[in-house]
Protein backbone atom coordinates (compact mmCIF):
# COMPACT_ATOMS: atom_id res chain seq x y z
CA UNK A 1 0.00 0.00 0.00
CA UNK A 2 1.28 3.51 -1.02
CA UNK A 3 1.45 5.95 1.60
CA UNK A 4 -1.50 7.87 0.52
CA UNK A 5 -4.19 4.45 1.92
CA UNK A 6 -2.80 6.05 5.21
CA UNK A 7 -3.55 9.41 4.42
CA UNK A 8 -5.38 11.12 7.42
CA UNK A 9 -7.37 12.89 4.29
CA UNK A 10 -9.29 9.24 3.41
CA UNK A 11 -9.07 7.65 7.46
CA UNK A 12 -11.29 10.87 8.89
CA UNK A 13 -11.53 13.29 5.90
CA UNK A 14 -9.08 15.63 8.21
CA UNK A 15 -8.73 17.85 5.28
CA UNK A 16 -9.92 20.44 2.91
CA UNK A 17 -10.82 21.27 -0.90
CA UNK A 18 -11.23 23.54 -3.31
CA UNK A 19 -12.78 23.50 -6.58
CA UNK A 20 -11.68 26.47 -9.65
CA UNK A 21 -12.67 27.16 -12.56
CA UNK A 22 -9.38 28.09 -14.74
CA UNK A 23 -10.41 30.32 -17.89
CA UNK A 24 -7.36 30.42 -20.68
CA UNK A 25 -4.83 29.58 -17.87
CA UNK A 26 -6.38 31.97 -15.32
CA UNK A 27 -8.46 31.69 -12.52
CA UNK A 28 -10.10 35.15 -11.52
CA UNK A 29 -11.52 34.10 -7.99
CA UNK A 30 -7.88 32.89 -6.75
CA UNK A 31 -7.41 34.98 -4.02
CA UNK A 32 -11.01 33.96 -2.29
CA UNK A 33 -10.21 30.45 -3.06
CA UNK A 34 -6.91 30.81 -1.48
CA UNK A 35 -8.09 32.51 1.54
CA UNK A 36 -11.25 30.10 2.07
CA UNK A 37 -8.65 27.22 2.37
CA UNK A 38 -6.29 29.26 4.51
CA UNK A 39 -9.64 29.95 6.90
CA UNK A 40 -10.26 26.11 6.47
CA UNK A 41 -6.66 25.53 8.20
CA UNK A 42 -6.44 27.53 11.25
CA UNK A 43 -10.02 26.10 11.81
CA UNK A 44 -9.12 22.90 11.82
CA UNK A 45 -5.21 23.62 13.32
CA UNK A 46 -3.26 22.46 10.14
CA UNK A 47 -0.22 23.82 8.73
CA UNK A 48 -1.62 26.31 5.91
CA UNK A 49 0.06 25.59 2.27
CA UNK A 50 2.47 27.83 0.58
CA UNK A 51 0.93 30.37 -1.73
CA UNK A 52 3.69 29.76 -3.99
CA UNK A 53 3.37 26.28 -4.25
CA UNK A 54 -0.54 26.06 -4.91
CA UNK A 55 0.11 28.78 -7.54
CA UNK A 56 2.29 26.04 -8.89
CA UNK A 57 0.18 23.32 -9.26
CA UNK A 58 -2.69 25.36 -10.51
CA UNK A 59 -0.50 26.76 -12.89
CA UNK A 60 0.91 23.55 -14.27
CA UNK A 61 -2.16 21.75 -14.41
CA UNK A 62 -3.42 24.20 -16.59
CA UNK A 63 -0.71 23.91 -19.02
CA UNK A 64 -2.60 20.68 -19.61
CA UNK A 65 -5.73 22.48 -20.27
CA UNK A 66 -6.25 26.21 -20.77
CA UNK A 67 -9.48 25.80 -19.66
CA UNK A 68 -10.46 23.51 -17.11
CA UNK A 69 -11.83 22.90 -13.53
CA UNK A 70 -8.79 22.64 -10.77
CA UNK A 71 -9.63 20.23 -7.84
CA UNK A 72 -6.94 20.66 -4.99
CA UNK A 73 -7.04 18.99 -1.61
CA UNK A 74 -5.04 19.29 1.30
CA UNK A 75 -5.11 17.02 3.86
CA UNK A 76 -3.43 16.25 7.35
CA UNK A 77 -0.84 14.17 5.73
CA UNK A 78 0.06 10.26 6.60
CA UNK A 79 -0.13 9.62 10.49
CA UNK A 80 0.04 7.30 13.07
CA UNK A 81 -3.04 5.16 14.08
CA UNK A 82 -5.99 6.89 16.03
CA UNK A 83 -7.04 10.68 15.99
CA UNK A 84 -4.25 12.26 17.66
CA UNK A 85 -2.33 14.49 14.24
CA UNK A 86 1.30 13.94 14.64
CA UNK A 87 3.05 16.31 16.66
CA UNK A 88 4.46 17.56 13.49
CA UNK A 89 2.24 17.16 10.59
CA UNK A 90 3.20 16.66 7.00
CA UNK A 91 0.15 17.71 4.92
CA UNK A 92 -0.35 16.20 1.47
CA UNK A 93 -1.03 18.64 -1.29
CA UNK A 94 -3.71 16.96 -4.72
CA UNK A 95 -4.30 18.93 -7.35
CA UNK A 96 -6.41 17.63 -10.26
CA UNK A 97 -7.66 19.00 -13.42
CA UNK A 98 -10.31 18.06 -15.97
CA UNK A 99 -11.54 20.38 -19.12
CA UNK A 100 -13.51 22.95 -18.76
CA UNK A 101 -17.19 21.97 -20.42
CA UNK A 102 -19.28 24.30 -21.06
CA UNK A 103 -23.64 23.42 -20.16
CA UNK A 104 -26.48 24.53 -21.57
CA UNK A 105 -27.89 27.60 -20.12
CA UNK A 106 -31.39 26.05 -19.56
CA UNK A 107 -33.18 27.27 -16.20
CA UNK A 108 -32.43 24.24 -13.53
CA UNK A 109 -35.12 21.84 -11.92
CA UNK A 110 -35.07 21.27 -7.96
CA UNK A 111 -36.08 18.86 -5.73
CA UNK A 112 -36.24 19.14 -1.70
CA UNK A 113 -33.98 16.99 0.19
CA UNK A 114 -35.08 14.57 2.83
CA UNK A 115 -31.74 13.96 3.96
CA UNK A 116 -30.85 17.24 6.83
CA UNK A 117 -27.98 19.28 7.82
CA UNK A 118 -26.62 18.27 10.79
CA UNK A 119 -25.71 21.71 13.43
CA UNK A 120 -21.86 21.58 13.57
CA UNK A 121 -20.44 25.68 14.25
CA UNK A 122 -16.88 24.05 14.17
CA UNK A 123 -17.13 22.88 10.62
CA UNK A 124 -19.45 25.16 9.69
CA UNK A 125 -18.81 27.47 6.26
CA UNK A 126 -15.25 26.02 5.97
CA UNK A 127 -14.65 23.38 2.65
CA UNK A 128 -13.92 20.32 4.24
CA UNK A 129 -13.88 16.86 3.59
CA UNK A 130 -16.55 15.55 5.90
CA UNK A 131 -19.29 15.34 2.81
CA UNK A 132 -21.33 12.36 3.94
CA UNK A 133 -24.70 14.67 4.55
CA UNK A 134 -23.86 16.09 0.83
CA UNK A 135 -23.33 12.75 -0.53
CA UNK A 136 -26.34 11.35 0.81
CA UNK A 137 -28.73 13.71 0.20
CA UNK A 138 -27.50 13.58 -3.50
CA UNK A 139 -28.50 10.16 -3.80
CA UNK A 140 -32.15 11.04 -3.63
CA UNK A 141 -32.51 11.40 -7.12
CA UNK A 142 -30.85 9.80 -10.34
CA UNK A 143 -30.72 12.27 -13.06
CA UNK A 144 -34.36 14.06 -13.20
CA UNK A 145 -33.11 17.07 -11.29
CA UNK A 146 -30.51 19.12 -11.64
CA UNK A 147 -30.00 19.79 -7.81
CA UNK A 148 -31.80 19.48 -4.39
CA UNK A 149 -31.97 22.26 -1.67
CA UNK A 150 -31.29 20.85 1.66
CA UNK A 151 -32.56 22.22 5.50
CA UNK A 152 -30.74 21.75 8.45
CA UNK A 153 -32.09 19.87 11.51
CA UNK A 154 -34.39 23.08 12.67
CA UNK A 155 -36.02 23.01 9.00
CA UNK A 156 -34.42 26.00 7.70
CA UNK A 157 -32.96 25.89 4.11
CA UNK A 158 -29.35 26.16 4.15
CA UNK A 159 -28.13 25.38 0.31
CA UNK A 160 -28.16 23.13 -2.61
CA UNK A 161 -26.14 19.92 -2.44
CA UNK A 162 -23.14 21.39 -4.25
CA UNK A 163 -23.87 25.07 -4.62
CA UNK A 164 -25.29 27.88 -2.21
CA UNK A 165 -28.72 29.41 -2.93
CA UNK A 166 -30.09 32.99 -2.88
CA UNK A 167 -33.29 34.06 -3.30
CA UNK A 168 -34.76 38.10 -4.35
CA UNK A 169 -37.29 39.47 -2.90
CA UNK A 170 -38.42 43.43 -2.97
CA UNK A 171 -34.77 43.44 -5.66
CA UNK A 172 -32.65 41.85 -2.35
CA UNK A 173 -30.98 39.05 -3.40
CA UNK A 174 -30.48 37.04 -0.21
CA UNK A 175 -28.99 33.69 1.05
CA UNK A 176 -28.94 31.73 4.33
CA UNK A 177 -26.07 32.21 6.60
CA UNK A 178 -23.09 29.34 7.10
CA UNK A 179 -22.73 29.76 10.85
CA UNK A 180 -24.29 26.86 11.85
CA UNK A 181 -23.96 24.32 8.69
CA UNK A 182 -23.38 25.40 4.84
CA UNK A 183 -19.63 26.30 2.66
CA UNK A 184 -19.20 29.82 2.07
CA UNK A 185 -19.14 29.77 -1.15
CA UNK A 186 -16.70 31.39 -3.65
CA UNK A 187 -19.57 32.61 -6.10
CA UNK A 188 -21.78 33.11 -2.77
CA UNK A 189 -18.99 35.30 -1.65
CA UNK A 190 -19.00 37.09 -5.15
CA UNK A 191 -22.54 37.36 -4.71
CA UNK A 192 -22.37 39.40 -1.72
CA UNK A 193 -19.25 41.78 -2.09
CA UNK A 194 -20.15 42.83 -5.36
CA UNK A 195 -23.68 42.45 -5.88
CA UNK A 196 -25.10 43.11 -2.72
CA UNK A 197 -26.55 40.36 -1.60
CA UNK A 198 -27.27 40.08 1.73
CA UNK A 199 -27.21 36.94 4.62
CA UNK A 200 -30.54 36.68 5.94
CA UNK A 201 -32.61 33.10 7.51
CA UNK A 202 -34.71 31.56 4.62
CA UNK A 203 -37.76 29.38 5.24
CA UNK A 204 -39.24 27.20 2.26
CA UNK A 205 -41.84 29.51 2.29
CA UNK A 206 -39.33 32.35 1.64
CA UNK A 207 -37.69 30.09 -1.38
CA UNK A 208 -41.52 29.30 -2.64
CA UNK A 209 -42.60 33.19 -2.74
CA UNK A 210 -39.05 34.20 -4.12
CA UNK A 211 -39.31 36.73 -7.05
CA UNK A 212 -36.23 34.40 -8.73
CA UNK A 213 -33.92 31.37 -7.64
CA UNK A 214 -30.59 31.03 -8.48
CA UNK A 215 -28.13 28.74 -7.17
CA UNK A 216 -24.03 29.44 -7.33
CA UNK A 217 -20.85 27.73 -7.02
CA UNK A 218 -17.72 28.63 -8.14
CA UNK A 219 -17.06 26.44 -11.16
CA UNK A 220 -20.79 27.27 -12.67
CA UNK A 221 -21.85 30.68 -11.22
CA UNK A 222 -25.22 32.34 -10.50
CA UNK A 223 -27.76 29.57 -12.79
CA UNK A 224 -31.21 30.68 -12.15
CA UNK A 225 -33.57 28.11 -11.18
CA UNK A 226 -36.68 27.48 -13.79
CA UNK A 227 -38.64 24.92 -11.76
CA UNK A 228 -39.35 23.98 -8.07
CA UNK A 229 -41.71 21.41 -7.26
CA UNK A 230 -44.82 22.69 -8.54
CA UNK A 231 -43.25 26.50 -8.53
CA UNK A 232 -42.13 27.86 -11.84
CA UNK A 233 -40.32 31.13 -12.08
CA UNK A 234 -39.48 32.77 -15.51
CA UNK A 235 -35.89 34.09 -17.16
CA UNK A 236 -35.14 37.10 -15.67
CA UNK A 237 -33.90 39.89 -16.74
CA UNK A 238 -31.87 40.40 -13.50
CA UNK A 239 -30.44 36.78 -13.46
CA UNK A 240 -29.10 37.86 -16.94
CA UNK A 241 -27.24 40.84 -15.41
CA UNK A 242 -25.68 38.44 -12.99
CA UNK A 243 -24.87 35.70 -15.60
CA UNK A 244 -23.50 38.66 -17.88
CA UNK A 245 -21.36 40.02 -14.96
CA UNK A 246 -19.76 36.33 -14.18
CA UNK A 247 -19.29 35.47 -17.68
CA UNK A 248 -17.74 38.74 -17.68
CA UNK A 249 -15.26 37.53 -15.22
CA UNK A 250 -14.22 34.38 -16.77
CA UNK A 251 -13.40 36.28 -20.21
CA UNK A 252 -10.60 38.52 -18.61
CA UNK A 253 -13.25 41.50 -18.70
CA UNK A 254 -13.65 41.45 -14.91
CA UNK B 1 -1.85 10.07 -9.33
CA UNK B 2 -2.98 6.69 -8.74
CA UNK B 3 -6.62 5.79 -8.25
CA UNK B 4 -6.65 6.08 -4.76
CA UNK B 5 -6.25 9.76 -5.21
CA UNK B 6 -9.56 9.55 -6.76
CA UNK B 7 -11.32 7.47 -4.33
CA UNK B 8 -14.94 9.07 -2.73
CA UNK B 9 -13.29 8.28 0.81
CA UNK B 10 -10.69 10.45 0.21
CA UNK B 11 -12.85 13.56 -1.11
CA UNK B 12 -16.02 12.78 0.55
CA UNK B 13 -15.09 10.21 3.61
CA UNK B 14 -17.95 8.23 1.79
CA UNK B 15 -16.86 4.54 2.65
CA UNK B 16 -17.06 3.08 6.57
CA UNK B 17 -14.07 1.22 9.05
CA UNK B 18 -13.47 -1.29 11.16
CA UNK B 19 -10.43 -1.65 13.64
CA UNK B 20 -10.40 -5.63 15.17
CA UNK B 21 -7.68 -6.89 17.47
CA UNK B 22 -6.61 -10.37 16.05
CA UNK B 23 -5.21 -12.97 18.92
CA UNK B 24 -3.19 -16.10 18.16
CA UNK B 25 -4.68 -15.41 14.32
CA UNK B 26 -8.58 -15.25 15.51
CA UNK B 27 -10.75 -12.39 15.76
CA UNK B 28 -13.40 -13.44 18.53
CA UNK B 29 -15.90 -10.74 17.48
CA UNK B 30 -15.50 -10.81 14.02
CA UNK B 31 -19.43 -11.47 13.22
CA UNK B 32 -20.10 -8.28 14.98
CA UNK B 33 -17.69 -6.10 13.03
CA UNK B 34 -18.94 -7.62 9.85
CA UNK B 35 -22.67 -7.26 10.82
CA UNK B 36 -21.74 -3.55 11.68
CA UNK B 37 -19.97 -3.03 8.57
CA UNK B 38 -23.03 -4.81 6.73
CA UNK B 39 -25.01 -1.65 8.50
CA UNK B 40 -23.00 0.70 7.90
CA UNK B 41 -23.66 -0.27 4.04
CA UNK B 42 -27.28 -0.52 4.08
CA UNK B 43 -27.44 2.90 5.54
CA UNK B 44 -25.37 4.83 2.79
CA UNK B 45 -26.50 2.99 0.30
CA UNK B 46 -23.41 0.79 -0.53
CA UNK B 47 -22.72 -2.59 -1.75
CA UNK B 48 -21.87 -5.27 0.81
CA UNK B 49 -18.35 -6.66 1.13
CA UNK B 50 -18.39 -10.18 0.36
CA UNK B 51 -17.81 -12.09 3.58
CA UNK B 52 -14.94 -14.19 2.25
CA UNK B 53 -13.24 -11.70 1.19
CA UNK B 54 -13.68 -9.58 4.18
CA UNK B 55 -12.12 -13.23 5.97
CA UNK B 56 -9.08 -13.96 3.42
CA UNK B 57 -8.22 -10.19 3.60
CA UNK B 58 -8.04 -10.48 8.21
CA UNK B 59 -6.11 -13.52 7.37
CA UNK B 60 -3.58 -12.98 4.90
CA UNK B 61 -3.13 -9.97 7.26
CA UNK B 62 -3.02 -12.12 10.56
CA UNK B 63 0.10 -14.03 8.85
CA UNK B 64 2.06 -11.62 8.99
CA UNK B 65 1.23 -10.46 13.06
CA UNK B 66 -0.21 -13.32 15.02
CA UNK B 67 -1.56 -10.76 17.24
CA UNK B 68 -2.80 -7.77 15.33
CA UNK B 69 -4.98 -4.51 15.44
CA UNK B 70 -6.29 -4.82 12.05
CA UNK B 71 -7.82 -1.61 10.54
CA UNK B 72 -10.72 -2.31 7.41
CA UNK B 73 -11.88 0.34 4.83
CA UNK B 74 -14.62 -0.12 2.95
CA UNK B 75 -15.03 2.89 0.49
CA UNK B 76 -17.12 3.60 -2.25
CA UNK B 77 -14.34 3.22 -4.51
CA UNK B 78 -13.23 5.99 -7.06
CA UNK B 79 -15.95 8.04 -9.41
CA UNK B 80 -16.21 11.17 -11.18
CA UNK B 81 -16.67 14.43 -9.77
CA UNK B 82 -19.50 15.51 -7.80
CA UNK B 83 -21.26 14.24 -4.81
CA UNK B 84 -23.45 11.52 -7.18
CA UNK B 85 -21.96 8.12 -6.86
CA UNK B 86 -21.41 6.17 -10.10
CA UNK B 87 -24.87 4.20 -11.11
CA UNK B 88 -22.21 0.61 -10.47
CA UNK B 89 -20.22 1.54 -7.81
CA UNK B 90 -17.06 -0.64 -7.45
CA UNK B 91 -16.24 -0.17 -3.48
CA UNK B 92 -12.53 -0.38 -2.71
CA UNK B 93 -10.65 -2.76 0.54
CA UNK B 94 -8.44 -1.43 2.32
CA UNK B 95 -6.58 -3.67 4.94
CA UNK B 96 -4.02 -2.73 7.13
CA UNK B 97 -2.34 -4.21 10.26
CA UNK B 98 0.12 -3.31 13.05
CA UNK B 99 1.33 -5.80 15.70
CA UNK B 100 -0.97 -5.58 18.90
CA UNK B 101 1.06 -4.22 21.79
CA UNK B 102 -0.54 -4.45 25.31
CA UNK B 103 -0.53 -1.46 27.31
CA UNK B 104 0.01 -1.12 31.07
CA UNK B 105 -3.49 -1.64 33.03
CA UNK B 106 -3.71 1.42 34.93
CA UNK B 107 -6.46 3.22 35.17
CA UNK B 108 -7.63 6.22 32.58
CA UNK B 109 -7.43 9.77 33.05
CA UNK B 110 -10.22 11.81 31.25
CA UNK B 111 -11.08 15.36 30.53
CA UNK B 112 -14.07 17.00 29.00
CA UNK B 113 -13.93 17.66 25.30
CA UNK B 114 -15.17 21.30 24.22
CA UNK B 115 -15.98 20.02 20.74
CA UNK B 116 -19.66 18.96 20.96
CA UNK B 117 -21.28 16.06 18.12
CA UNK B 118 -23.67 17.06 15.75
CA UNK B 119 -27.11 15.53 16.27
CA UNK B 120 -27.53 13.55 12.69
CA UNK B 121 -29.48 10.45 12.80
CA UNK B 122 -28.57 9.96 9.33
CA UNK B 123 -25.02 8.49 10.50
CA UNK B 124 -25.52 8.10 13.97
CA UNK B 125 -23.83 4.71 15.17
CA UNK B 126 -22.50 3.65 12.04
CA UNK B 127 -18.42 3.79 11.79
CA UNK B 128 -18.27 5.89 8.96
CA UNK B 129 -15.11 7.76 7.77
CA UNK B 130 -16.60 11.31 8.33
CA UNK B 131 -14.99 11.76 11.61
CA UNK B 132 -13.52 15.71 11.94
CA UNK B 133 -15.18 15.84 15.30
CA UNK B 134 -13.34 13.53 16.73
CA UNK B 135 -10.10 14.69 15.71
CA UNK B 136 -10.87 18.45 16.45
CA UNK B 137 -11.46 16.57 19.51
CA UNK B 138 -8.55 14.92 20.80
CA UNK B 139 -6.55 18.05 19.18
CA UNK B 140 -7.93 19.60 22.45
CA UNK B 141 -4.58 17.78 24.77
CA UNK B 142 -1.37 16.46 24.01
CA UNK B 143 -0.12 13.56 26.16
CA UNK B 144 -1.46 14.63 29.41
CA UNK B 145 -4.95 12.33 29.41
CA UNK B 146 -5.74 9.56 28.22
CA UNK B 147 -9.14 10.17 26.49
CA UNK B 148 -11.90 13.30 26.32
CA UNK B 149 -15.59 12.77 27.47
CA UNK B 150 -17.84 14.46 24.59
CA UNK B 151 -21.14 15.77 24.75
CA UNK B 152 -23.78 16.16 22.15
CA UNK B 153 -24.94 19.64 20.92
CA UNK B 154 -27.71 19.29 23.60
CA UNK B 155 -25.67 18.81 26.40
CA UNK B 156 -25.98 14.61 26.77
CA UNK B 157 -22.77 12.66 27.40
CA UNK B 158 -22.21 10.78 24.25
CA UNK B 159 -19.03 8.73 24.45
CA UNK B 160 -15.29 9.35 24.44
CA UNK B 161 -13.17 10.34 21.27
CA UNK B 162 -12.34 6.79 20.21
CA UNK B 163 -14.10 4.51 23.04
CA UNK B 164 -17.82 4.07 24.25
CA UNK B 165 -18.61 4.91 28.06
CA UNK B 166 -20.45 3.23 30.30
CA UNK B 167 -20.87 3.86 34.05
CA UNK B 168 -22.28 1.89 37.18
CA UNK B 169 -25.75 2.82 38.79
CA UNK B 170 -26.94 1.18 41.76
CA UNK B 171 -24.90 -1.75 40.20
CA UNK B 172 -26.32 -1.76 37.13
CA UNK B 173 -24.19 -0.50 33.43
CA UNK B 174 -25.56 1.98 31.67
CA UNK B 175 -24.59 4.13 28.00
CA UNK B 176 -25.89 6.36 26.13
CA UNK B 177 -27.67 5.50 23.38
CA UNK B 178 -26.00 6.38 19.85
CA UNK B 179 -29.59 6.99 17.40
CA UNK B 180 -28.31 10.79 17.35
CA UNK B 181 -24.70 10.59 17.30
CA UNK B 182 -21.94 8.70 18.35
CA UNK B 183 -21.10 4.93 17.36
CA UNK B 184 -22.32 1.74 18.09
CA UNK B 185 -19.08 0.08 19.41
CA UNK B 186 -18.58 -3.51 19.47
CA UNK B 187 -17.58 -3.73 23.08
CA UNK B 188 -20.35 -1.55 23.66
CA UNK B 189 -22.40 -4.50 21.89
CA UNK B 190 -20.16 -7.39 24.08
CA UNK B 191 -21.73 -4.86 27.14
CA UNK B 192 -25.23 -5.16 26.31
CA UNK B 193 -25.14 -8.64 24.55
CA UNK B 194 -23.48 -10.50 27.23
CA UNK B 195 -23.25 -8.08 30.41
CA UNK B 196 -26.79 -7.41 31.05
CA UNK B 197 -25.71 -3.58 30.16
CA UNK B 198 -28.48 -1.12 28.97
CA UNK B 199 -28.76 2.17 27.26
CA UNK B 200 -30.05 5.15 29.06
CA UNK B 201 -29.32 9.20 28.42
CA UNK B 202 -26.48 10.56 30.47
CA UNK B 203 -25.87 13.58 31.90
CA UNK B 204 -22.53 15.31 33.28
CA UNK B 205 -23.87 14.83 36.84
CA UNK B 206 -24.77 11.24 35.79
CA UNK B 207 -21.29 10.70 34.84
CA UNK B 208 -19.31 12.27 37.97
CA UNK B 209 -22.29 10.51 40.13
CA UNK B 210 -21.53 6.99 39.02
CA UNK B 211 -20.16 4.10 41.30
CA UNK B 212 -17.71 3.07 38.41
CA UNK B 213 -16.42 4.60 35.00
CA UNK B 214 -15.38 2.70 32.24
CA UNK B 215 -14.94 3.37 28.22
CA UNK B 216 -14.67 0.37 26.34
CA UNK B 217 -13.50 -0.28 22.50
CA UNK B 218 -12.97 -3.31 20.02
CA UNK B 219 -9.22 -3.17 20.43
CA UNK B 220 -8.53 -2.28 23.95
CA UNK B 221 -12.18 -3.74 25.70
CA UNK B 222 -12.95 -2.46 28.80
CA UNK B 223 -10.73 0.03 30.68
CA UNK B 224 -11.60 1.35 34.21
CA UNK B 225 -11.56 4.91 34.54
CA UNK B 226 -9.59 5.89 37.80
CA UNK B 227 -9.72 10.52 37.49
CA UNK B 228 -12.19 12.75 35.60
CA UNK B 229 -11.15 16.63 36.69
CA UNK B 230 -11.69 16.59 40.45
CA UNK B 231 -13.91 13.00 40.39
CA UNK B 232 -11.76 10.15 41.51
CA UNK B 233 -12.38 5.88 41.51
CA UNK B 234 -10.74 3.68 43.18
CA UNK B 235 -10.46 0.19 41.24
CA UNK B 236 -13.69 -1.73 41.26
CA UNK B 237 -13.98 -5.53 41.33
CA UNK B 238 -16.61 -5.43 39.07
CA UNK B 239 -14.60 -3.69 36.34
CA UNK B 240 -12.02 -6.55 36.89
CA UNK B 241 -14.57 -9.10 36.13
CA UNK B 242 -15.55 -7.24 33.14
CA UNK B 243 -11.56 -7.13 32.15
CA UNK B 244 -11.27 -11.37 32.79
CA UNK B 245 -14.37 -11.76 30.95
CA UNK B 246 -13.04 -9.54 28.09
CA UNK B 247 -9.75 -10.91 28.36
CA UNK B 248 -11.03 -15.12 28.26
CA UNK B 249 -12.26 -13.91 25.20
CA UNK B 250 -9.09 -13.32 23.76
CA UNK B 251 -6.98 -15.88 25.27
CA UNK B 252 -9.08 -18.18 23.16
CA UNK B 253 -11.99 -19.30 26.29
CA UNK B 254 -14.75 -17.29 25.58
Amino acid sequence: MNSLAFDRGLHYGDGLFETLRVADGVAPLWDWHRERLLAGCARLGLPAPDDARLRRAVRSLSRLHRDSVVKLLWTAGSGQRGYARPSEPAPRLLASARPWQPLPAAALSLRWCATRLALQPALAGIKHLNRLEQVLARAEWNEDYDEGLMLDMQGRVVAATAANVFVRRDGQWLTPPVAECGIAGVARRWMLDTHGARECELSVADIESAEALVLTNAVRGPRQVGRLGARRWRADAGVRRLRRSWDALFAGRP
